[in-house]
């Protein structure tokens, strides 16, 4: 049995496995993500943690390592355009991987990577047209068609968090009014109840530390608040994956991020506005569920990218 | 010199061409698409006009035939799902057409043909990713992304007139309310110049038979009544070309379809609403340009699939 290093590289920590050829994760590490220093650092914390993964092991048949990267990451030329997470612009990551590493490396951003770990080992296996949503502090994506992910002129494809869903709605990170962020994400959710709240309406959740778990509990119990953000940020979301359904014809819709944990509390909202504005062609023909891998996908796709690497040579 | 035969099939008329290898278009024919009879009568219809276009020509030497058609295509299977313009549902339209034709037939959707020979010969040579959309009596589209045609699961991807843009807006032929071609189609252009008369809005077009030609002449020469729908069809069309451009990061979107050529009366507002809605990043990166073949994008793709065809075997 073969086996890759995978690398999941967060914002705040860097999670690790060995990953065998059958995509079960056998053993794990995790650390945190150097604030200071730069990609040097951690390059350095990546080498440092797959020692720390393998030691005390016999040495297993490596096929390689692969890096999953939360940014603009071209997998072909190795290099980092821009991983705001990280602060990173323009980052030879390939070389400087190479330098630290004894094995050679694939390179791919996030949200590929957890599509490619869904399609191998979790909900989307076999299907070659799925639209991965990621629902958590904001929105984010990707797409895989006709088996292949895609990728766009910058390598931006599948930033579906900035599809305009509300344009009389509030402003965008990014500088827009009304993306599909603003209105379907964690922050969004609890942003809904902050201003239903200030509206003096009536809810449990007055007066308490607002979080997506504490929304869901109230929703759970009843709560009209907490069920009418639920509701709202659902039928945004429904109305974006009914325009993307329409645009690219998906077999799937995959939901993924913290959020969807959240999913019977949308659901039935998401699935009306989806409904409304899909073309009737998809309507009974797209399948939308929850992925399947959870905090996993990232680890177990670029696992993945590393044996197809190792594959075309 | 090789040639290849290009056919573009429409609801109401069937144009050909004979097609050199450097895309030129060397010889034309065009005749009525047949009403009655069914499948057979086009294709025997396809056969004749084949035959008129070559009557009197030296045998050239011939790739194969290149179709383009209204609807649903498999290219591999070469069967027709669905083509509502032309009446046929699950059509085997490789084996009809192998029965009358002496030539290897290549079959292929009529916007993704456009998109090839707009590549091929016309305003999006050596770009790999590009998203054309075709403003008419509706709108469609076709993508393409990494060099390569998007299908979708069922070969529906590109129905980006579709998009919900303005859910509080008209409902649209395919039962969902607030679709890009409720807003941003010649049809639609026509009714937010009905309805501004009816609202009794002074314009030198009251009273006049209306169509997209006579509201172009009368914004052209200053009415505000057709200013104003073009600035709403370029406001509609400039959100829905920012969420395509953030979920699939085209280099270049092109705008085909009659509609395109009236593109100077509603580009400013669609230029405001894009630059609104999209990302930063793709804000001077992004193209958008009108379609460079006009009406010949079909048949020069229709002939470059022949020509592929003819390649792959």
């Amino acid at each position: 049995m073969r086996y890759a290093l995978a690398v999941d590289l967060g914002g705040t920590s860097i999670k690790f496995g060995l990953v065998s050829e059958a995509g079960d994760i056998v053993l794990r590490h995790e650390r945190s993500t150097p604030k200071a220093g730069g990609p040097p650092a951690v390059v350095a914390a990546i080498a440092e943690g797959l020692q720390a993964l393998l030691a005390g092991e016999a040495a297993p048949a490596l096929a390689g390592v692969g890096i999953g990267i939360p940014g603009l990451v071209d997998p072909e030329t190795k290099t980092v355009a821009l991983a705001p997470n990280l602060g990173w612009a323009d980052v030879p990551a390939g070389a400087l991987f190479a330098e630290a590493l004894p094995w050679p490396v694939a390179l791919e951003n996030d949200a590929r990577a957890a599509l490619l770990g869904e399609r191998w080992r979790g909900a989307a296996r076999g299907v070659d047209d799925v639209l991965l949503v990621t629902l958590g502090t904001g929105v984010g994506g990707a797409v895989l068609s006709g088996g292949r992910l895609l990728r766009g002129a910058r390598g931006l494809a599948g930033e579906i968090g900035h599809l305009p869903v509300h344009p009389a709605g509030v402003r965008c990170g990014c500088g827009a009014v009304g993306c599909l962020e603003t209105e379907a994400s964690a922050t969004a959710l609890v942003r809904h109840v902050e201003a239903a709240l200030r509206r003096g309406e009536p809810s449990a959740l007055a007066g308490r530390p607002l979080s997506p778990v504490a929304i869901a509990q109230a929703a759970e119990a009843g709560d009209a608040v907490a069920r009418a953000a639920f509701d709202r940020v659902g039928r945004f979301l429904g109305l974006a994956l009914a325009g993307l359904a329409n645009a690219l014809n998906p077999a799937l819709i995959l939901l993924g991020g913290g959020l969807a944990s959240a999913e019977a509390f949308f659901r039935p909202a998401m699935w009306a506005a989806f409904s409304a504005h899909v073309l009737p062609a998809h309507r009974a023909a797209v399948d939308i569920r929850r992925a399947a891998l959870g905090n996993d996908a990232g680890l177990v796709g670029a696992a993945y990218a590393a044996f197809s690497a190792a594959v075309a040579g």
